[in-house]
């Protein structure tokens, strides 16, 4: 572990605390994290765990503990006003963090993952109900840093918006011979496996959960949502080794979740069959289950891909996914366990001829009709576009269409389809954007409202109304994303990515982080060392803050998705799937581009939203340029709202890009020595190839559509 | 070996001779394999193996076997000119060989592989000097069936035109995990290993170098040209299994080759370099080989890919590529083996924004320079055609470059880029028009006396003139093929790619053979059985003699090749290399299509063959339509030698392309019932696919072109 980079909790994060006198009061296992991650700072900074009755500056302790120090047992005897306070955001006070999910009033009622922060009286005081609320509150003033030993500052509840803040793991146990060890992974092999068995040494993993219970991240899924032969075993005589890894993530909060092959009853269990309604299938299920309990009393539950992309279904037996989801609902909710069900399901053996099926209608049309079936502790869980995490996608219906069911949104942290980890993508904005879309308009709840807020928000929704804001209620079905984490040196190949890693765990707490202050904070911590950190947090701001618009500039123009290489996803393809059975088409021919979903014309899927975006996105004078093409088969000559057409805009935007990347490059060269050389040289590595890939993009992509439409450069800039 | 299908050797096949008196004299392993053969189908066939002295209806002899029964020894002592005659074309009687490699006198000079064949007073004879010619005149025999024991046949000389007649088997010990057991194999594993072993068993082995030796194949390399680690110890450690492998074929006349690594010298001897100038690495081959020919006494030598697609070569040390041949050569020169090297040798990291470097050009522009460089034991293996074997190229223009040296000429049985086994794609026509093309015009040799008379027609080029047609030389440099034989139950995948195979090899014996003689030939033979087979013969003929034009039509338009999806090479995708290093574009656009190789305007490739074609290509007047978009970039309105215009070309040959392949599954299921159910279904499955890939092939290109052109079809069919 010596050669691993420490991410955002370096030593220096613990700086502040190690160098100051902190008393830590509570008993049980958090507790105990707390009081070594205290006496690990302390050590290095010369600094005291201070003993009870003993001066502290900083007191961590759980409301039940007796006696409290003078400070916290004031702030237990204030009055309920006095306690409450607008949410805060980032540590650094910069970001504008939305009301959802932060403090809503006194100590007391913060639940098994809340706390209370104040400073009185030159003492800084953490209270929790719960030791995991007393963990993320030594989280919170590691990023507070010396700041939260200035001034007084009132008392703030802070709890997350999201009772699950998961992250799902693509890894395999074998190595898959086409998607490797981890499917769509970046960065080196798996933490939790090696070629075909568990890893032996789980240093590794307890360092990634204390990474994780840093960011707010409290649920992973250790395995490939395709589950093949061998990590099927997982589920029963492999169970040993995700015991192995619950037992090495639970001191940081965190619960285990495993991905399920929906036949498992077949290949594991020797039935003859999988159908969720025979008896057979579910006792089957429920005697595994009830092992698996007995093994990891707090598993938090099941991962289903199903009838998805060749994994076995409930369709195979003329059921629904309701059914299929609440088999598994049924069994996991005696130990009060969750299942996962992706409503990632669409014919990924379309035929391109055919223009009337529409891929982006999929998860709707199969799962809207089944609101109100799922039982309590299914969760569907929704891709945030109606894709497949492109570059820029309008969100995904299905989140406003199920008022009466738990949603979880997915995201991908992992870059996919946004360079890969070779190429600097900051994602939080994009995702800040998707948390604050708002399907019934600027009157009517966000999705982070809706993630949140789950059957409180819907319900109403099911009563015929427009919801209010449901922020702050914690029963909704959560925030998942895929995780772009592996054994690489610097845990994402690329080490700018660790800031999507840090920023999901993030806006999962806080759906309304600003994402600009968040990585700031994420810079602010990992580059805490160093004389030059000023200098290089600057520069890393520059770099990466408008990085994904310069990402979509390159690869993505106005909404078309999927001109990437079939397969790996990586540099471009313009008609890569142009002709193939996945349903990603862009329709390109000599006089335009672009899909017409419009209700007039076309596919019908902007019906699918509420009004107003059912309007907006249905008429070319009000669907955002962004989106155009994902919406609408425009001539190249059509003008944009932005007063370009779109074949100058398709150049302008390509030849920006590039351009950007190369500046972003410029950028990092001048920085040369303000950082660790061996971290530069990584980042400067994948510069290099980001540079080179853009152009590629730029050029293919301008090709393309200038073969094809034969419409010179305004600039008459060189195109091939 | 009960499950494997017989191919062209059915016991049916040797019913003729298995049902009469036959006589075999001489000695020698291979003479006892004609024995047992002889002694088998008279088992089977209630005939008898005659005794010296018996009365015989066939004698197969030794010219130096004493006493000869009379029929033989009277055409032993027939005058020279009277056992002259034309040269045999198929079996059948209706093949049109061409004289090269034919019978060109008197019994006696026969040497180690031909015979002679006549009927004289009721009695067959074949003689031959050595034992292998014995076992060639068999087959001959047998190809025959009762026809040999009709009326009398004057004496007839056969000895093969190409004296190394051989197939390259792309196979694999270790399944790679991209390209599988065999590199570009359709028809299942490899017969010679098994998952990173050899196989144990080899029965299979044996049955094939029989199948072989009935076609006149006399030589096999039985492992991939890119050699990965583990079959680079086939030459050291691993030399067992080459063995083995090796004893298995010799009884049918069949010497064992190996594809090598170059730089075996490093990972397999331990040296810092490879350099071909080194001598360590000299001594180190030298010992190397000196093992192999301990080991294996008739070894047939080295088959080297390098400097190709990532495989090691002499270019890292500056050298080139006769110092790498040259440097194998040496080493094997004492045991009379031969170096195959590939001129296979491009920039497969192009950049396809740079029109100036052309990949067609590149086997010219390496290897011709280097002519009367190479040692008369290497021979330069070339491909047929310029790029990588394309449903349709021009013939490559290196065979008429290099008069100083040896040269193969390299086929590929194997389906890579015509159907892979799963279209019914019969290739001895495209063969034919390869073998028969005259690179100096109507008055020079063809293609086939090039690979043929090797130096003995080169020198005479080497002197400035024109070469005369240097039929009947057994000293060049051969034909090879990559097989497309697996352990799939009917060898091939698809049982009708038998006929390639089959192919292959008489064509390697006899060049000039009629293709089409040379289908019903094999249908003669493969279906020998079965009241039926008159009519079955007739279908079969339908659908296999056109069968590779007809993939032509609904696939490479006008010598476009390549729009095939990456990687796999299955199916369409017309863009997908036109973006990609791998040298291979259309440079279609709104406007026009096709490569400008000329060296008016385009990449000089015309320039690189002798008159006339040089000039017939350069012009777009003469150059042939099927070949047109090969060397000319035109609009879509350019009218073709044929009348139609390119764009309604495409449409048309696409339409009928595919209706073709309907028709050819018609005919299929109308012969239901005439043939081995099993075999009738796996051909009925592959030509389901067939038709469907045919429908996409015609769909993608059409629609493509159209909406590219904008020019709708003159017919009004439907173009998506």
């Amino acid at each position: 572990m010596t050669d691993v980079h420490p991410a955002w909790l370096p030593p220096e994060a613990f700086r502040a605390i190690g160098s100051r006198r902190t008393l830590v009061l509570g008993d049980g296992p958090l507790v105990e994290t707390v009081r070594a991650e205290v006496a690990q700072a302390c050590a290095r900074y010369d600094g005291t765990v201070a003993a009870p009755g003993d001066e502290a500056d900083l007191v961590l302790a759980l409301t039940t503990a007796t006696p409290l120090p003078p400070a916290a047992q004031a702030l237990l005897d204030e009055p309920a006003d006095a306690a409450s306070g607008a949410a805060t955001g980032a540590a650094s006070g910069t970001a504008s963090g939305a009301a959802s999910g932060a403090a809503s009033g006194a100590v007391g009622g913060l639940g098994d993952e809340g706390y209370v922060l104040a400073r009185l009286g030159g003492v800084t005081v953490v209270l929790a109900d719960a030791p995991a609320g007393l963990l993320y509150g030594l989280f919170h003033v590691v990023r507070l840093g010396e700041q939260a030993f200035g001034a007084d500052r009132p008392a703030r509840a802070h709890r997350p918006a999201m009772r699950r803040r998961m992250l799902d793991h693509w890894d395999n146990i074998d190595v898959h011979p086409v998607m490797g060890q981890v499917e769509r992974g970046y960065s080196g092999g798996s933490i939790f496996w090696r070629d075909g068995a568990a890893a032996g040494d789980l240093t590794r993993v307890r360092a990634y959960a204390r990474l994780l219970a840093a960011t707010g991240v409290n649920a992973i899924s250790v395995n490939n949502v395709n589950v093949h032969a061998t990590e099927a075993h997982l589920l029963t005589d492999r169970l040993g080794d995700v015991a192995a890894i619950a037992d090495a993530v639970r001191p940081y909060g965190i619960r285990v979740h495993l991905s399920v092959n929906f036949a498992s009853p077949i290949a594991l269990g020797g039935l003859a069959t999988a159908d969720p309604l025979d008896e057979d299938v579910r006792a089957w299920w429920a005697a595994t289950t009830e092992r698996v309990y007995a093994t990891i009393p707090d598993f938090g539950g099941y991962v289903v891909k199903a009838d998805s992309e060749g994994q076995p279904g409930p369709f195979a037996y003329g059921r629904t996914h309701a059914d299929g989801a609440n088999l598994l609902a049924g069994v996991l909710a005696p130990y009060g366990g969750v299942v996962h069900w992706r409503a990632f399901v669409y014919n990924h053996r379309q035929d391109w001829r055919d223009r009337s099926t529409d891929r982006a209608r999929a998860a709707f049309d199969h799962f809207a009709p089944l609101d109100g079936q799922f039982h309590d502790n299914a969760i569907v869980q929704v891709k945030h576009g109606p894709l497949d995490f492109q570059t820029r996608e309008p969100v995904s219906p299905v989140i406003a269409a199920m008022p009466a069911t738990r949603l979880a949104v997915e995201l991908q942290v992992t870059q996919e389809y946004t360079g890969q980890q070779r190429h600097v993508c900051y994602l939080a904005p994009m995702w800040r954007e998707v948390l604050g879309f708002r399907p019934w308009g600027q009157d009517g709840p966000d999705v982070a409202a809706l993630a949140t807020g789950g059957q409180a928000v819907s319900r109403s929704l099911a009563d015929g109304g427009r919801p209010a804001d449901g922020g702050g209620l914690a029963d909704g079905g959560g925030l998942v994303a895929v995780s772009n984490v592996g054994d690489d040196r610097y845990w994402t190949g690329h080490p700018l990515a660790q800031a999507n890693l840090y920023a999901f765990g993030r806006l999962a707490w806080v759906p309304g982080l600003d994402p600009t202050a968040l990585l700031d904070e994420w810079i602010g911590l990992t580059f805490a060392a160093g004389p030059d950190r000023e200098a290089l947090g600057r520069t890393l701001h520059e770099m990466m803050d408008g990085s994904w618009r310069t990402y979509e500039r390159y690869t993505a123009p106005l909404g078309v998705g999927f001109m990437v290489r079939p397969g790996h996803h990586y540099g471009p393809d313009v008609d890569g799937y142009e002709y193939t059975p996945w349903g990603t088409y862009h329709f390109a021919d000599r006089d335009g581009v672009g899909v017409d979903r419009t209700r007039a014309t076309g596919t019908g899927y902007t019906g699918q939203y509420p009004q107003p975006w059912s309007e907006v996105y249905e008429s070319l004078d009000t669907c955002p340029d962004e989106l155009l093409l994902f919406f609408h088969h425009v001539p190249y000559g059509h003008v944009l709202q932005s007063g370009s057409t779109v074949i100058q805009h398709i150049y302008d935007t390509h030849f920006a890009g590039a351009e950007q990347a190369a500046q972003t490059r410029l950028r990092w060269e001048k920085a040369e020595g303000l950082v660790d050389p061996a971290l530069w040289a990584r980042v400067k590595e994948r510069l290099d190839e980001q540079v080179r890939s853009a152009e590629e993009w730029r050029d293919q992509v301008n090709a393309y559509f200038f073969r094809k439409s034969g419409v010179p450069d305004a600039h008459g800039r060189r195109i091939h």
